[in-house]
């Protein structure tokens, strides 16, 4: 701990406040859980002020580091809560992960990735091209009756291993995403992202980096991931790929200071940190505060629907 | 690195230098694979050795870090490779763990194990009385189609997660085990062992410390686990509970810097590493040694056969 603390940000509070923040900005980078909805309930206000961004000619690109959703998967999700967007405009780390390996590593056509996740994932690499196995496939979604592998004749196009969360995590597809990164120091080894955990039904359950930490563990000391996800860079080098703004007017707006306002803060972005998600407030405004601090707090996105001009009691 | 290299152990190679060692030791603690076997083939002179430290009336103790075998099925490892060995000589990492619950910490007889692991180290916990669920049920080897945990009841009378080799490892044991730290600090957090890898058909594959990292990772900063196995107290508490020797007179052997020649060293040990398993000779007597040094080291266990006095062709 700095003997000197940081300055604490400001909380923003009063429409003025909202209004010169919101002026100020022309791309709003949004994380979904915990800023736009609580698993099946919208943020109140919030689709008041999504309406509004579209309405003054903002870009709002959606970041989540869920993994498991395409971003087709995405838009149904938000059709189904009533909220307006649009695929071009949402970045899960899955589809960070594809346009990475196309883009930025060039994957080659011929080379094939061996995937531990779920559909969306699957989803993703297929809408740029870039083929794979494992993921669901159910031949390598079953349980090993011991530590044998003389059954297993490795694929020589594997390129890369790609983990993200999978709710199908076994030996098998443990064992052979292993072997593949033991034996060759070409295959790439990339995560989607590296959350400890994943909120569900009002608790939290292991998520993404949990079920990639026995390889990351395994293979310490001899390979080290590329971690796509919030914090990391290459998931925002993913956005500006596909999405040129000007950093110095976009906004990342999320809940989570290890994810979201350390990614903006990474990137250079200002960042504004909204309450009722993870964080706590005496995490910034307590006797000892976080190391990773927002430029703005507020207590809610959908506080700021008081800029539409419309009564407050308006239908969120 | 230090500047001043530490003195490199003596590398023991004549029959007097066998023999010193030999008449110094009254308690043998071996480690199995790489010293006494190599998967199924016998290092050449382990049997006479061993056979030799019986007729002195050496104490001898089988210490692995494998937690997959009980005593029992060690024992029947040992009948089929044709050396003499009695399963209360035995000390897996799996039964060290049943000790250490019983013994150390009192596990209470109406409490249960939430248990990931095979039928061994069920075995192990059956036979210190202890309780257990999870393990080998089929019921816990499935699949969950989505991350819902909402059919899951926890079950109050769960007094502690145990997690080793599991080669039938998926979503639903991570998530039950997980819940189980999460929502009661009173739950011990225990390993087996934290191996990295565990050798197998020449080649290796993720370990134990492998298939727990997932909850370690999730847990990060909350929970911290009690890891039994090699290099760690808690195993040679458990030996030390069951066979009383004097340190002073004892023997850690093994191939392995950072499980079998730290355990020793931890616990005031003398060590003996044998070359041809998992450790380099430049690692001891190269530019950059290791910071963990046996006292002692040999080409193999098995050269020390030459200590019975037979010609040096006799049966292995």
């Amino acid at each position: 701990m700095s003997a000197t603390p940081a300055t604490p940000p400001p909380f923003l509070a009063s429409p003025e406040a909202y209004a010169e923040l919101f002026d100020s900005v022309d791309t709003f980078l949004l994380d979904c859980d915990g800023v736009i909805y609580h698993g099946p309930v919208v943020v109140p206000g919030v689709k008041r002020v999504l309406a509004l961004m579209r309405a003054r000619g903002k870009k709002i690109i959606f970041v989540t580091n869920n993994a498991t959703k395409s971003r087709r998967m995405y838009k149904t999700t938000f059709d189904k809560l009533g909220i307006e967007a649009h695929e071009n405009e949402i970045f899960g780390s899955g589809y960070a992960s594809a346009v990475y390996m196309s883009r930025i590593l060039k994957f080659p056509a011929d080379k094939r990735v061996y995937v531990l996740g779920e559909k969306g994932l699957e989803e993703e690499l297929d809408s740029v091209g870039i083929k794979h196995c494992g993921g669901t496939d159910p031949e390598d979604r079953v349980f090993i009756p011991s530590m044998d592998f003389s059954y297993f004749t490795p694929d020589p196009t594997i390129g890369a291993v790609l983990c993200g969360f999978d709710s199908g995590i076994n030996y098998k597809k443990l064992g052979k995403a292993f072997s593949y990164l033991r034996d060759d120091p070409n295959v790439h080894f990339l995560l989607t992202n590296q959350d400890k955990v994943f909120p569900t039904h009002g608790t939290f359950y292991p998520g993404s980096g949990s079920l990639s930490a026995p390889l990351v563990f395994a293979l310490q000391g001899k390979r080290e991931p590329t971690i796509i996800g919030k914090p990391n860079k290459p998931m925002m080098d993913a956005i500006i790929a596909e999405h040129q703004f000007d950093p110095a007017r976009a906004l990342m707006v999320g809940d989570n200071l290890l994810t979201d306002i350390a990614f903006g803060n990474n990137s250079g972005l200002r960042t504004l940190l909204v309450m009722g998600g993870v964080t706590h407030k005496d995490q910034i405004y307590g006797d000892k505060p976080s190391d990773i601090l927002p430029t703005f707090v507020v207590e809610s996105l959908g506080d700021l629907a008081v800029l539409d001009g419309q009564p407050a009691e308006a239908t969120a």
